[in-house]
């Protein structure tokens, strides 16, 4: 039996899905290192954030990252340098983005034309410039070339089985007629808290300060409502069937911020004048009730007619999407083989932890691919 | 760039499944082969049904195979003589499973030991002895072997990616607590008509009668209605969630055919009696509706406390399992990381064009690991 070889791992980012995905790296790090036969083991080999960086000079694995990282003063390397770096180490290297920085994502084609895979949740690199895209994929072994992989199945739904969903029934031939859903854990809370179902609901702006006081928004509140974060997933879903999105703002994306506070220059600010427009959305609200249904803020893909929008829509009370809860998100696939009866995936979209375990999933296809 | 090569694909079945699966080889294979830079190409070099087969001596391509195979003559092989002849063609094989024989299920060891990948809908190969489950995943070279590879996506809900979900749940470190669904077409069709949420349904043997007319349910809707069939896919994904379980008649499984009727002949002979038990399911239903719920027919794995069961559970009308539409199949998995909002997948989990699509979805696996 031969012996097990090294893959190096470096991880940009140890904020809340880092910090997660650091942990179950170790996890599965300890799982091979216990199983007779397993054909690799893992060395954690850089981990940097966007001020400092850890890494030992001879590739030694870093086996105490939290306490080193925290005494750390060595500053992180350009990405170029990190590239050069990486590419000497004795052994196939994966880059794992744990950041939302585009810096990094642009830097992705050329870690994988040096044979580097990255796995990432970082949407930025498959929502931007199509060029990118193109450049990612034409850079990738899982792509048309002949570099590293690169997966991505935590960019859209967190650790849930969108992409590589999708990507299975554009393989095997099925037609994607629609794609669906609620994208946004913030805005599926929102929504489910403002007009639930079974009636009731608080105001609107009240709703956003129980979310942001709960921690379901970004810090800045305006950066969930402003609609970026689900035209992103859909510019990623859209594209993965085929469609050629140039970016997530060539298509109509519904703001949630009014037009009289998009000067505000604070969230803070933001907030406070925020109740001036709940009639607005209570009569939204109302319109809907009196349809019996409810309103939800979603994203859809329209294959067969090039049409890619996100916005608030209206749903009876016993469609999937109104009736889901919490914070979930939910995925609608209508295709060709499925007919009326969707493919549908629900659950959390959101966390360090489900999102960590996309990107831990797609590592371990990396291996297996490597191997 | 060096040049593609030739990766054979042998197919046993050639039913419902196996006639969709062949349809969308043949638009894989066309789709690789206009590629450019495409690592590899697809020849089908055997097809057999359990009474004959057609191949080439020297494994050219079989490129009609409809007609051909309408008009062989030429006896299938027998197993073993199938792997030797399969062993040295030229380029790697994988043997596609397309039948629910216990045969062929059994000889999958000996087809991975010599090298031979499979991909399979067969629930037979992973719910049978526990010996056989053993055997297979200490041969495949994704098991702890290093034979060929094998995958089973079909064998639980068809195309629906419930399987790849489940193992990326326990490889990245998840603690699966509770898997539950509805996981079968027939069962779930006969429940959403017999009770619907919205009220009224027919009695219950006019339902099973309806079933079988819409052919929803097997030649003999006894095959169905005694539980078997989600036993099965439970043994399979409480297998995959670490329990050893013996086999798909080593825990509580409920058969809705009544014991007097258990001795009947004929599945004819059992249709025309069943009408004698309708009170007593009658009977469930009003319980159930004064409970403001309704009834189905459900499998659940409890993994900490080691326990499997089918039968019959009474479900809120809110709960997703009460609310499914048509034949289509839900799946819950609850874990530590998705905490009391399960993972959800749910849509058609039976038809030939779905069953097919997860098949071949295991075969584009299959082909980027032989890479």
């Amino acid at each position: 039996m031969p012996l097990p070889r090294q893959v190096c791992i470096a991880v940009i980012g140890a904020g809340g899905v880092g910090k997660c995905f650091l942990s179950q790296l170790s996890g599965l790090a300890s799982k091979l290192s216990q199983s007779p036969g397993a054909p690799y083991y893992l060395s954690l080999v850089w981990l940097s954030t966007s001020k400092k960086a850890i890494y030992n000079a001879d590739y030694k694995p870093l086996n105490n990252w939290e306490s080193e990282l925290q005494n750390s003063t060595k500053p992180t390397l350009p990405l170029p340098e990190l590239a050069e770096y990486l590419v000497k180490a004795p052994g196939k290297v994966v880059l794992v983005d744990n950041t939302s920085n585009q810096d990094v994502a642009n830097s992705y084609p050329a870690f994988l034309k040096k044979g580097i895979s990255v796995v990432t949740p970082n949407k930025k690199a498959f929502s931007g410039d199509y060029t990118l895209w193109t450049d990612i994929f034409s850079a990738a072994s899982n792509g048309t070339g002949n570099g590293g992989y690169i997966f991505h199945e935590s960019s859209v739904g967190a650790g849930l089985p969108v992409i590589s969903t999708l990507k299975d029934l554009v393989e095997t031939g099925d037609q994607v007629q629609k794609i669906e859903g609620v994208f946004s854990g913030t805005m599926s809370f929102l929504f489910n808290s403002f007009q639930p179902t079974s009636g009731g609901g608080g105001k609107f702006s009240a709703e956003v300060t129980n979310a942001k006081d709960k921690g379901y928004t970004e810090p800045d509140a305006r950066d969930d409502l402003n609609g970026l974060d689900v035209a992103r997933k859909l510019t990623i879903l859209a594209r993965l069937a085929g469609l050629k999105v140039e970016s997530p703002t060539s298509f109509p994306v519904q703001s949630l911020i009014p037009k009289e506070l998009e000067s505000c220059s604070s969230g803070d600010e933001f907030l406070q004048r925020l109740p001036e427009f709940d009639g607005q959305m209570d009569e939204l609200k109302s319109e809907a009730e009196k349809e019996g249904k409810v309103i939800r803020f979603v994203g859809s893909v329209d294959v067969p007619n090039n049409k890619v929008k996100v916005g608030l829509e209206k749903f009876d009370k016993s469609h999937p999407i109104a009736a889901l809860k919490g914070s979930d998100n939910i995925i609608a696939f209508y295709t060709k083989r499925y007919g009326d009866n969707p493919l549908i995936i629900q659950g959390a979209g959101a966390g360090g932890d489900v999102t960590a375990m996309g990107v831990t999933a797609d590592l371990v296809k990396v291996l297996r691919l490597l191997n």
